[in-house]
């Protein structure tokens, strides 16, 4: 199992009534995925941010914030320099394209796959936080990947999450010790607007969270690349107002 | 395949004519897992090692030195904070036992796994280098663990290493786009003595690498731990003199 969409929150609860570590970015997804994490299915939640090299830090900021706002039981920023292998232009001298499509998914790609795409990016991220997980003793992880929006991205896919799964149980010593390993992925089949209804349903406050790809570093969004096209529209499409504070008011 | 043992190297090297990513620690594995890759299978080798907190920066600049030796194309050395999520001897205040034992995999061993084990250490250097593979449009990883000496380690063994290569399939821009993906593993099935003897068949001066888990500034080996217990014991059994300097000589 790798998807939540079909599990009840009661049972994942009674199941395993203890801690559970969450990939934060700082963003929308994200934030939303530790909400579910923390006031659904009731998790211990230790967050885990990863510095990457990322163009700005707001995010970062941003991460830290809503992991302290949702009531995270801890919180770790971990550097990992990916500058130094490269091939993307959130990490690189590559470029942003600005959003010029109705369908955005489509406007980044390069052979299908978007230019922000980070080689590797959610492998590392969730190596790394499978690391943590074993030093707190549990094999719970939740990853904010959507395969609606972001379908351009590989590893944002169910088969690299049930791949993810399989590895992880070979890996380390907790699940060689017979330590149960599950990558809960709650948003990988909603759409933005349904992320975003549920993320206000279980009380998150958007304005905190930071999706733009070029945030300036008070974490005010661009407005006109991908991301911004696809969380503005997000919040058009759930039907209520945008929070998102921007550089300028998009037109 | 993850493993080499039945590989013809004419085989591979006509299969595969160009580039690998080859994971470099600086020790006697990983520099006889280089000489394969370049002498044997005649690989353009880029080489990356992980500067991951660990106790000491000698391995990481015979890493360097060895990669520059045996002729790779490229060094890399990417860091990222283990220390950050703790959990092992070899990254945080945890003292490292002395090798007590004449089976030196015994002496370190906590319910079957050694307190020097770094959680999912293996997960996330593969993980990075699977990164750089992509950028240098290869699927070609190779990684020297062994399951003989440290089989209490789970990330050493093949099914981890099989696992992995499964992932990669899903993971990646380069795989999704029809690229060939291999996790090299020659070493997994030798002895310490059969791949002190490959590597000083293929010309490798084991006196440039480091495998001490406490070695001093200068690269000097304690003579005392676990990992100098083994190679120790390898030379002897490979019947070559131990080209390693100790801080003293061990008793």
């Amino acid at each position: 199992m790798t998807e939540e969409s079909s599990a009840q929150p009661d049972t994942v609860a009674a199941q395993n009534p203890d801690r559970a570590v969450i990939l934060l970015s700082g963003g929308l997804d994200s934030a939303t995925t530790l909400a579910i994490a923390i006031r659904r299915y009731r998790f211990e939640c230790h967050t885990l941010a990863l510095d990457y090299g990322q163009r700005h830090s707001a995010e970062l900021e941003a991460a830290r914030a809503v992991s302290k706002t949702l009531g995270a039981a801890s919180h770790r920023t971990v550097s990992v320099d990916l500058r130094a292998i490269g091939g993307s232009a959130l990490t690189a001298e590559i470029e942003i394209p600005e959003s010029n499509s109705h369908d955005p998914t489509q406007s980044l790609k390069s052979g299908g796959i978007p230019v922000t795409y980070v080689p590797a990016r959610n492998t590392i991220l969730l190596a790394i936080a499978l690391g943590l997980a074993e030093t707190l003793d549990t094999g719970h992880l939740f990853i904010g990947v959507n395969a609606v929006d972001y379908s351009g991205y590989p590893d944002c896919r169910p088969q690299f999450i049930a791949a993810f799964e399989e590895l992880a149980r070979t890996a380390t010593r907790y699940a060689v010790e017979g330590g149960p390993i599950r990558i809960h992925t709650p948003l990988i089949h909603l759409t933005k607007a349904e992320i975003i209804a549920t993320g206000l349903d279980l009380g998150l406050d958007y304005a905190n969270t930071v999706s733009c790809y070029q945030a300036d570093d008070e974490g005010r969004a661009c407005g006109r690349c991908d991301s911004c096209h696809i969380r503005r529209t997000g919040f058009t499409d759930a039907g209520v107002a945008d929070p998102t504070r921007y550089i300028k008011i998009p037109t």
